[in-house]
């Protein structure tokens, strides 16, 4: 077999991840045969994909799916755990993946994560196991990619880590304005094409967040050592410092194609006509400036859930996924979102070193203490 | 032994780079021992490095030295090859490192190259004998330190350089204001301290012209591939992009310890407390604009000399030399520079595949070439 082939499973084959991963392997059919689909709501999507891409598996969440293909449907965690799969692409939403990343890591794969809960709920774990078994985490979000491609082939751990934030789409709002956002306004992201759930969290910061705690489990640095710049034009995606002062950053045009085809052919670079190179007669300036920690309380929320770490980022995820479904559904305004996360964390008691069950647990306290909250507002 | 030392012969010791070079090893003086020093002119600074350094080995060029040190004065050829040392810094000007880098290489040396001239007029034999004799050739050059620096641990060759450029003291000057430029003037570089020569060679682009043939030499890229972009805060040292379009940059303050202490350390990064650090507080935006080949003729007989090659960089560089040692004794304009250059090329009889002696010759004749036309105008 050729060396560069590599076997896919994609968990959240319908969502946006999933379909622009799809988008890479139409570019190198060959290269990157399909084995297995995962979908959790978009039936007719999956369909589709199931026709076009012939996996053997696939998984489907919401409701029945007459089963006329030549698949046979299994769970995800079956899924991530396949002897014929070499990548398993995790690029499901909120935390659905928690338990079929632990399998893909304990099943020795690579594990191409584009969705952060795991990492956040779980950081501790999931890096023990693909340590212990030899896994790799190759991560998809356009800013880890970056600190990952940065990091390749340096000896050293960097000393710092600059995430960059597009600063979403409400920079320099007044706190009127931010409550005022209505979510269509919350959907148009000015620089990523991304799912509604990551888009209302890039629009509080509690995405930049989420990233600091998903970067220190990546690279293994303290979260004091992760420092996030405002930069608009989304062209630079982080940039991580070394000891002696240098500084390496990744850029590229907003496109998250590259950072998906990263993951799947790594370590090489392949050329691939579709992907768009930057073009220095348009971008004229590269602008940076501090985050607004008071106005987008949520990037402090996450920070502090970060630093005190056990079962605390868990909870902050459950807790905003409650918060950004009811902001989605207009039954709370933009700024209750960070309002309703620091009471879940407020009232929590947290757990040091949790075990998979004391993460789940507080999983399922945040949700039901947060909606009970949303009911009482 | 400990593995980290590294032993140092350092050719131009008294130059810019020179100095620069042994205040780094003043910070880390068990790491690097100096065993042999190299200088040109300055007879005083160079006997305080042989009194502070007591390097086993020296030469001087200018004058009579008396020896009343313990050690030998020897050639820097017999510098380039001695046994006991790791690592030879080329931070010499002009050609008078072309032999001794060749020695350096043919010896197995870490070769940390600070000076353009033996790249561009043997590139060819140098990166010959390194590969043959397989030595070491890291660049010192900000720029080249930077491209190695993003290039490190990449499977694949970039697809192209994107060469930053300050755009030296006269970005925007009108063709009358730059006939008028005096040495004063030219010698005022806006971020970098320099060498006279280099500084001269920043105000008119040619050092980025010699930048360029430099990269081909380094990275193996064609000279069609490498792009020049003026970005003035000289914060961001240069770039590489990949097939799949992603770009790596290297970033750092404008400080030339940086890539010397690289080029030392390397494959290690070491935190040394005076390098600076950039603070985003700061640095509020990085800008790029296309340059100006028009009002810089230097440039565009630079990248046309480097794709002709044979000996017509070698030309470049000797014609170059002399032009900017009459503009510095105010015997020529400013402007005199490129087309003193430019004639010096147009008369040249250029030879493919040269040897070390066709380069000489080259070398020789374009000095005449150029003294004698500049008598004439």
């Amino acid at each position: 077999m050729d060396s560069k082939v590599n076997r896919l499973a994609i968990l959240g084959s319908t969502g946006s991840i999933g379909q622009q991963t799809l988008q890479v392997v139409r570019q190198f059919p060959n290269r990157f045969p399909v084995v297995a689909l995962g979908a959790g709501n978009n039936l007719a999507l999956l369909q589709t994909q199931i026709t076009e891409f012939k996996p053997q598996f696939f998984y489907y969440k919401s409701g029945t799916l007459k089963n006329k293909y030549d698949a046979c449907f299994i769970s995800i965690e079956e899924i991530a755990a396949l002897p014929n799969v070499d990548t398993v692409m995790v690029a499901t939403s909120g935390k659905a993946s928690l338990l079929a990343t632990i399998s893909a890591a304990q099943s020795r794969k690579r594990i191409a994560i584009a969705n952060k809960e795991p990492l956040v709920m779980a950081g501790a774990i999931i890096t023990k196991e693909v340590q212990k078994h030899h896994a790799m985490l190759i991560p998809v979000d356009s800013e880890h990619s970056a600190i990952r491609q940065c990091l390749q082939g340096e000896k050293n751990k960097p000393t710092k880590i600059i995430l960059t934030a597009s600063g979403g789409p409400f920079r320099k709002y007044t706190q009127k304005q931010l409550k005022a956002v209505t979510p269509d306004q919350a959907l148009q992201h000015p620089s990523w094409k991304m799912g509604r759930k990551v888009t209302i969290d890039s629009a509080t910061l509690m995405n930049k967040g989420l990233e600091v705690i998903e970067a220190h489990w990546l690279f293994g640095v303290p979260i004091e050592d992760i420092q996030i710049l405002v930069h608009p034009q989304s062209i630079v995606h982080s940039m991580v410092e070394f000891a002696d002062g240098a500084v390496k950053a990744q850029l590229s045009s907003p496109d998250m194609r590259l950072p998906i085809q990263y993951a799947l052919t790594y370590p090489e670079r392949v050329n691939n006509e579709e992907l768009p190179r930057i073009d220095w007669d348009t971008i004229k300036q590269l602008t940076f400036e501090q985050p607004d920690f008071q106005s987008f309380p949520c990037l402090k929320l996450a920070v502090e859930a970060g630093k005190t770490g056990g079962t605390m980022p868990t909870v902050l995820c459950a807790a905003d996924e409650i918060a950004v479904d009811l902001f989605l559904k207009e039954k709370i305004t933009f700024t209750d979102i960070a309002a309703l996360v620091s009471d879940a964390l407020e009232k929590h008691t947290g757990i040091a070193n949790p075990d998979i069950e004391d993460i789940l647990e507080a999983d399922r306290w945040a949700r039901t203490f947060t909606i009970k909250l949303a009911e009482k507002k």
